[in-house]
């Protein structure tokens, strides 16, 4: 667990903020992010593989629903699919189904795109010394050639669908990778572009950032629950003050 | 111009709402419908066969930024692509763009999809005797295929990129719908997906309905002036009488 030093900070009489302490370990918070939409631009491809995947097994399901749904885990994606198409997605059709997602994810992404500033981000946090974690609804096979094009250095954890029992919005996810960390969840902020990452991190006690890289709207994301709502990893780097980071080094 | 009876509708003393006269001609309103993500679920490969072009001509804009400029005008569009990357577009450059985005356009998509409620819309409105036509930033050869597919019958006005001058969020496609229909703009309610459409239905002095199914957030589509939000056009059928269609001959 980070150990930090907390002082009493007051205004001065002339309404100034005196500088207070410097946290001994670079940062009281660290990060959790999530990885598709928040890290790489692969939220629209992953939308229209479902839509490929779904209309390979004769299941109409219209393009902006599906991309309401995505970020949440495969069970509850199948439930969802079942209440708005009644089509009801036995455990070998929802393999079959996840194998031609996949099949047609690659077909559309042949190579994984970090988001502007992205790489940019990881690497400052890692400089200043916060602490930070990934944490993704995306299977270990699917996450790993964006995992390598962002240069996630060896030791950051990644916490994955295969490790934990439920996916977002559950918080399972995001209470690992903290604890993965060695930080309370309570000071971690939780950065992720769909209402179900935001949902987990209510659940799971932290705070949270929604970036708009995903597709979702502002307001969407405000209403989950989100702290703040920036662009895209670009923007919160250059906003990251107002989440807790009182020096960065960029 | 399309003629209408008006007489006084008062509520009974016990507060039911008695049964007022039909209008002569079946409707005191007309509807200007957008086409893509209006009446055809083609946003989101538009939205990926303009990456597709853009990162063909080295230009680098993450997807989000994209689905956040399609339906605005082509000209609009590029304006916007200098201002967000810096890149500057010449006239040569723009037409192999929009050759580049219809090439993607047609891999993604081999043939067109009306929405759910679509077709059973467009021919409840016709058999019901209200005006409809189709307003598109769109061009006529891209805009063909679905046309066939939605049925839309012969004489219903179908306004095109290629035949104003400027496209949405000015007003002018929407303006030459009505006066083809011959009905005053003031009584047409515009349907849209998307805040361009929106945008220009209230420089048009029409009412506006947004429809979620081209992946925009509903607070997003109410901000720009939408008098209503539905889910897509099966949702606004079944509520159509909240938008002044009085019967519907389903």
């Amino acid at each position: 667990m980070a150990k930090t030093i907390r002082t009493k900070v007051r205004p001065t009489k002339s309404g100034a903020i005196p500088e207070g302490p410097e946290p001994t370990e670079g940062s009281r918070v660290a990060f959790l992010f999530d990885l598709d939409g928040t890290l790489v631009d692969s939220v629209y491809q992953h939308v229209l593989a479902w839509h490929a995947a779904l209309e390979k097994a004769d299941i109409e399901l219209s393009v902006w629903r599906i991309h309401r749904r995505i970020g949440m885990s495969g069970g509850l994606f199948l439930n969802a699919l079942l209440r708005e198409t009644g089509h009801r997605v036995n455990a070998e059709e929802a393999v079959r189904l996840q194998q031609w997602h996949a099949e047609a994810f690659l077909r559309l992404t042949p190579e994984a795109r970090p988001l502007p500033g992205a790489r940019e981000l990881l690497a400052a946090l890692s400089r200043s010394g916060v602490p930070w974690a990934i944490a993704t609804s995306g299977r270990l096979a699917t996450a790993a050639p964006a995992l390598a094009t962002l240069g996630v250095p060896p030791g950051v954890p990644v916490v994955t669908r295969d490790q934990v029992e439920y996916a977002k919005p559950d918080p399972d996810l995001f209470l690992t990778a903290a604890q993965r960390l060695n930080v309370p969840i309570e000071t971690s902020i939780v950065v992720g572009d769909s209402v179900w990452d935001l949902l987990a991190a209510r659940r799971a006690h932290a705070l949270s950032v929604g970036l708009l890289s995903g597709g979702y709207g502002q307001d969407e994301l405000e209403r989950a629950g989100a702290y703040r709502v920036y662009d895209d990893p670009a923007d919160l780097l250059r906003h990251v003050d107002e989440v807790g980071v009182r020096k960065i080094v960029e």
